[in-house]
Parts: C-alpha cells; sequence; structure tokens
C-alpha cells in the first residue's frame, strides 16, 4: 500500500511544485453562462453548477499541479445536493490523478471520530478524500481514529496548529508552560507524524499553519520536522511568497500553500480579467496557477523542484 | 421573531425535564428488521435504515422531550445517501415541533465559517436546524459569523468548552494566565451569551461541558451564568444524574442533559431487553427516555421542572 506522504512527495516532485488548488464555490462569482440568474437560489442548480465549475477547474489545473482541496463547507451550503456534488468532485479529480484533501476540519470523540475517519479517508471511503482536515480541540485522543484510519488506507490528515485569520491566536497562542497552545498542539502533531514516517522523511499526518505568520510558520517548520506543512493564506488572505518561503525544508519539500480564490476566480482580477475574461475563465485559471508556481519558485526553496 | 434561548426554555418547561435525545444511528446496533444483513454495505439502504429508524425513535420521545441531537458523522458516514436522510431526520423532527441541534462540530474562518452557518442555521436553512454545535480552536472571529447567523435566524450553537473524553484535557486543561484553555474559552462564550441574551436570562450562544467532569461542570455553571450548557456523557460514558446536578441553575433550567446510545439502543442492554426486546424497542426507547427524566428529577434541581 503506498503511503500518503510519499505520494504526496511524489506529486509535488513530479509537478515540480507545492501548489495546493482550492476548490471553493461561490455562487457570486462564478463565471457568467454556469448559473442563470434565476437559479442562484435553488440548490439544485447550483449544486450542479459548482460540480461543473470545480471539474472545469480541474481540467485547467491537473497537468500542472498535484493536489487540490474541495471546501465541505461551500458545498453543505447547498444541501444533500450540494454533497452530492461534492462527492463527484471528488471522484473526477481522483480519476484525473489529483490527490483530494478534504478540508471538512472535522473532529468528535470515540466512535463518532471513527465515523469520520471510515466516511473520508482512503480511496475505498464512500467520499474517497485522500486526506482530511482535523480540529484538535477535542483532545489527543480525538485525533487517535483518524491516524489509525490514515494508517490502514494510505490515506492523511492535517491537524489545525496556527490557521491564517487574525482572531487565531485567541485561544492557539493562550500561553502556559510550553508556550503557546499551539505550539503544544504542534508538538503532539510532530510525534504523530514520527509514528507514521514514510520514506520521504515525513509522516501520515501533517499540520495547517497559515502564511499570514511567517514568524511561527519558520517555528513551527523547524519544530515539526516530520510533519507536512498545510499553508492556507497565500494570496487573497495577504500571504506572499516570501512569507511562505520558511515552510519548506532545504529540498523544497515539506509544504504545499493553498491559494482558492486567487486561481479558481483569476477570471474576476487583474491581469487575467483584462487578458482573458469570464468566457476564458479556465485559461484565467491555468495562468494564474502558471504564475503563482513561478512566484513560488522564484522566492522560495520550492524552486529547487523545478525540472530544469 | 423567537429567540433560541427562550424557545428552548419554554421546551424545556413545557416537558419537565431537560433530556436531550441524541440521534446516532449505527448499523450494529440497529434493531432487527430495519436492515438486512446483506444491505449492511450498502450507503443506500444503510442511509434508508437510519432514516426510518431516527423517525421511530422521534415517535416515541416526541410526547416527553423537547429537543433532539443528530450526530452529523453518523450520517456522513454514509456519503450523500446519508446526508439526504440526515436532512430527512431533521425536518421530520421539526415537523414533531422538535428542536434540533445538529451535532456538526463545525467551523472554518471568515466566509466559510458564514458558509457553514448559513447552511445549518434557522428554519429557512438548507438544513433547518435550531442549532449547531461549533468548534472554538479556530479563535473568537471564526465564532462571530455563527452568531451573527444564530441572531438574524432565531437559532443558536453551542460551543465546545470542556468536552466529556478522557483525553480532552490535552489541550483544554492547558494552563496559562487565566487558568486551564477552557476557562478562557468559557469567558468568551459567556460573553457572546450575554451579547445575544433572551427573556429567559440565558443567549443564544451555548457551551457543551460533559458530564465526566462534574468539577469543572460546577466550576463552569457559576462562571457562564447566561450561558446554556449542552451536556453530553451521560450514561454509556459513565455520567450519572448526580454528576450533572451542578449543571442548573435554582429553577432547574440553564443546562439540556444529552443521552444518546442509552435511550435509542435500550432494547439492547437491561432492564429494556428481557422486558421488551428488539420487537418492541420504541417502547424500550420510551422507558428508557422515562428513567433518564425521573433520575434527573430525583438527583437534580431539573425535578422542579416537573409539572407536579
Amino acid at each position: 500500500m503506498q503511503h500518503f506522504a510519499d505520494v504526496l512527495a511524489a506529486g509535488v516532485r513530479r509537478c515540480g511544485n507545492p501548489v495546493l488548488v482550492g476548490l471553493d464555490p461561490r455562487v457570486g462569482s462564478l463565471p457568467e453562462g454556469l448559473l442563470a440568474a434565476e437559479s442562484r437560489n435553488d440548490p439544485v442548480a447550483v449544486a450542479a453548477a459548482f460540480q461543473m465549475f470545480c471539474c472545469g477547474v480541474i481540467d485547467a489545473v491537473d497537468a500542472r499541479v498535484s493536489v487540490v482541496k474541495p471546501q465541505a463547507a461551500f458545498f453543505e451550503q447547498y444541501g444533500p445536493a450540494g454533497m452530492s456534488a461534492l462527492a463527484a468532485v471528488i471522484r473526477y479529480a481522483r480519476s484525473k490523478n489529483l490527490l483530494v484533501i478534504l478540508d471538512g476540519k472535522r473532529n468528535d470523540i470515540g466512535t463518532t471520530a471513527e465515523a469520520y475517519a471510515e466516511a473520508y479517508l482512503g480511496q475505498d471511503s464512500v467520499w474517497g478524500a485522500d486526506a482530511l482536515t482535523v480540529s484538535p480541540y477535542l483532545g489527543d485522543d480525538s485525533l487517535t481514529p483518524f491516524v489509525h484510519r490514515a494508517t490502514k488506507t494510505g490515506a492523511g490528515i492535517f491537524v489545525l496548529v496556527k490557521t491564517s485569520n487574525p482572531g487565531g491566536g485567541a485561544f492557539q497562542d493562550y500561553a502556559g508552560a510550553e508556550g503557546p497552545l499551539y505550539r503544544r498542539v504542534a508538538s503532539h502533531v510532530e510525534q504523530l507524524a514520527r509514528d507514521t514516517i514514510a520514506a520521504c522523511g515525513y509522516g501520515a499526518v501533517g499540520a495547517v499553519v497559515g502564511a499570514t505568520y511567517p514568524e511561527q510558520l519558520a517555528e513551527l517548520r523547524s519544530a515539526m520536522p516530520h510533519t507536512w506543512l498545510l499553508i492556507p493564506g497565500f494570496g487573497a488572505q495577504g500571504g506572499s511568497a516570501q512569507d511562505v518561503a520558511a515552510g519548506f525544508d532545504q529540498e523544497g519539500l515539506g509544504a504545499i500553500v493553498n491559494n482558492s480564490r486567487g486561481i479558481i476566480f483569476a477570471h474576476d482580477r487583474e491581469p487575467y480579467r483584462s487578458r482573458y475574461g469570464a468566457a476564458r475563465w479556465q485559461e484565467a485559471v491555468e495562468a494564474a496557477t502558471r504564475d503563482m508556481i513561478d512566484q513560488l519558485a522564484a522566492d522560495t526553496p520550492a524552486g529547487k523542484l523545478r525540472p530544469f
């Protein structure tokens, strides 16, 4: 059985970049023509448009990147129809040999956490994701069922450690004997990563660490040498290539950098709007992806990945 | 528009008890006859059985209790079909005038948190729950969209503060200047409750505090005088009526006590198994509910609620 960390490392190396495309469909930002104005409040129509849009994004990026991240919330917002669309998008991404990290920030205790793990992790699960984002508030034992399931199915998880939002520090930075809380969470996650280590040197348990706190990113990269980092906050939230540079190891591995709005809605911002417009939105997606790849290659150790 | 806290108080008073019935369907525990053995791995068949079972539980308890709590994980475990069943169960409970607290422990940041709030909160939302459980790890600003939505729609949220699992303390008890982290979370939640206060004296923002930590329950009741407490951990997890007594105010209000397995699978444990057996599982559900009501009335301030 393949190991999630190795498959991720191989994908990043094959594509020569650590770009993670976030699939965050929103009604107000869809390219014209995908959803009729009078259908904006019809969950079935919106779900169908989301599916078409996300599959279109996948078509535009699958030759360049190795991993995508659908955001569950935007599909859940449209009820059972939205969830069916989510399942279809995951299947489509998998059929294109993309790794799928489902961003659900799930967790619970005991057998309920097991249910989430069984639901989402692994190719044979009903949702079929390769990895899931997980919240740590419920404690160390709440992570165990996910780690077991990931180990058993060749899947992975990414535990929230330091999130990218302005208020993330309210509880994550709560200072105790080991420093801020996020450091204690990080230390447990690193232990889980070491417990599940693969040939590439990283484990099946990763961490979410925001691009908007570059100092903490550097600190956490060094405190978690066996932990894949999923870095949100690049682009629309203000994080730059320089800001995420400290997230990589010396070979340019160890981190994937998410961009959602900045890529999938590129048709709606310059310079892509003038160049492509809404009709050629997939070309805008591809161009924005290429530009992000170039930025990361220029200003971070991910440049070493490039197949020059 | 009605206020969630007042509707909850009125429901608890009308029924004369604070019992919250947890709808946690599991394939291995369903009464015989609801699911054919050869269909246990068919998500569509399981989802249909879950729907029939949960609606049967609702029929057995709706004359005695005012609020139910479907656990999202067990429905998500069966994919889009499971989610359709969840939607149907919520609608059915609402049609029986039960309040529905969806246990999803969701959260995210910014507009993603807004999407979850819009998805789940309020009778006009696509899922139509009256309240949702929410995780606080992402910070104070991650709770704001839920509070706004709850205020706008007459819905509520319950924020995880001190959970009932053995490992809950790993991060929740992390000690800093204000004491353990859960105390800091509690202080923020109480502020949100005060900001959303209703005529009954409680706010639209509640807290999850486990029955398995009775001392902390007493501490938190006193630290959060305007906060409805949702208390899990009664019954199967080891919490007794005495353990939850400190969760109530002097009138017997302010707390609802969850029981999932102990009620819905009563047909599978004594004394109900001998008395009713699997064929009369709904009578077992009703009897277990009645017994829990009696235990809470005998050993907690909830006894004052009884319509003697």
